[in-house]
């Protein structure tokens, strides 16, 4: 099976869970919201916790409070940023706030997390301590988006996207049982969300005017006074080189070790073929 | 001492705390945001868990963390609760939202509640654990404060206050050692929240005119049809027989008795002395 094919499977199952978790919240209101909110996703950081898990030799099924905890996260997160940006449309239909109100968005985003966190505790009380950390580290990261100096790009980009990359690869060594591969973990989590954001920056970068940009795109342009794309290069395969040694490092083979290998292009792919630019950065 | 002695006391010194946490803070927006946030609370929550953790035996300096992420949590859940009912005001000065607008208070709040939680982990995990359900309960009790129905009045009221009376409650219980008090001290919080919330809406009932009622309040003007004198007199009785009867049950004794006996009625008659009406209650 190759990673398109791993993607679109498991998008399937994580779509089917978060039907399920739907179905079973009480409140109409809020499983209306929590719906429009988690519809339609690409579901990205949750294959990640398939693949890591899958990798590591974990039982499918323990993969999947970890995809939906992250998929939830991931969602309430961009409901949340859309009031914070005044964004509204989102996946191509309205944005939750513009819909719902700002009021009732807070409010479902304020239920969802931590219930997200809350289905995060089955793999113990570490596993829960972490993803605090992280979950916060992106509200930090946010912070950074809007108030940064350009100089801290690479870190505000860490921060504000790469956490909810290392949280489903740092969950895996949870499901798989295989704890002591947890730094690895987060750290090839940290390299490829670092990958995706700076690759999504770019993309902004191409195909917006520059006084639209905003947030880490325009740190990305003020950074390199308008030549992005050399540096974007550059990083794109600095960050890439160390998440392949560090998968390397990892104790597994067959194809998963082709699918993780594959992550980095694929992900940017995504993104740039998306837009429709020309890809010129690999 | 009494109990109001140990009030101003510890308020006194959870003020400090707070500065100390937000001289902390290197964003100067962050800081300065999250200043207005904390500004001027009466700090009952935060004394809960001095009250408890020293009833408990425990050190002092050991109610610290607790004290402060107890009141983090609940400012950040005021400035999101104004958001979410339009208040204009809070504590007689403008409402975060409206001095720094909605999207910055999301985010700083967005940031605050996982660093309050964070503080906490230093509890353990377990606290923790805990602390995130205690947060979820929070806002599923917001969420019912809006759609609730009128029977689940002290349901609803439990969610949305009595959770962040528990927290400090509960907390004590890991900072003074006495983990097997946990249970009780969870209860003794509850009880004692659903108290504090009934009297504030009764003090709402009295004072607004019926139509403006909103949540909790308005339900409970809608349970007793208007009649909510008596049925808040009976269930303040009610709470508060069983609070003292799990105060009793505690292994302490000295004065910190006599302040836990206190309690009840000096949040109730915090609540009514602030409205200026007349007590009719206890």
């Amino acid at each position: 099976m190759d990673l398109m094919e791993f993607w679109f499977r498991s998008r399937v199952i994580i779509d089917e869970l978060v039907e399920k978790f739907l179905k079973e919240t009480r409140e109409w209101e809020v499983m209306e919201m929590s719906k429009y909110i988690m519809r339609d996703g690409k579901r990205f950081r949750g294959t990640l916790m398939f693949l890591f898990n899958g990798a590591l030799g974990g039982e499918e099924k323990n993969a999947y409070p970890g995809a939906l905890a992250t998929e939830i996260l991931h969602s309430a997160s961009l409901a949340l940023d859309d009031i914070v940006d005044y964004d509204e449309l989102r996946r191509g239909m309205k944005a939750a706030w513009a819909v719902y109100t700002n009021r009732k968005v807070i409010f479902v985003s304020n239920y969802l997390i931590p219930t997200a966190l809350n289905i995060i505790s089955g793999y113990g009380e570490k596993a829960l301590k972490i993803s605090v950390d992280l979950w916060k580290d992106t509200a930090v990261g946010a912070l950074k988006d809007m108030y940064g100096k350009d100089d801290d790009y690479v870190r505000t980009v860490e921060l504000k996207t790469a956490s909810l990359f290392k949280l489903p690869a740092m969950l895996a060594s949870f499901s798989s049982g295989k704890i002591e591969l947890l730094d690895t973990l987060m750290e090839i989590g940290k390299n490829l969300g670092i990958i995706y954001q700076i690759v999504d920056d770019y993309v902004d970068c191409v195909t917006q005017d520059k006084d639209n940009l905003v947030g880490s795109a325009k740190q990305l342009f003020s950074l390199t006074t308008g030549r992005y794309e050399s540096y974007v290069r550059l990083k794109y395969n600095e960050y890439k080189e160390r998440y392949i040694q560090l998968v390397r490092s990892l104790p597994i083979d067959g194809e998963y070790v082709d699918q993780l290998l594959a992550l980095p292009d694929f992900l940017a792919f995504g993104l740039i073929g998306e837009s429709g630019i020309k890809n010129k950065i690999f």
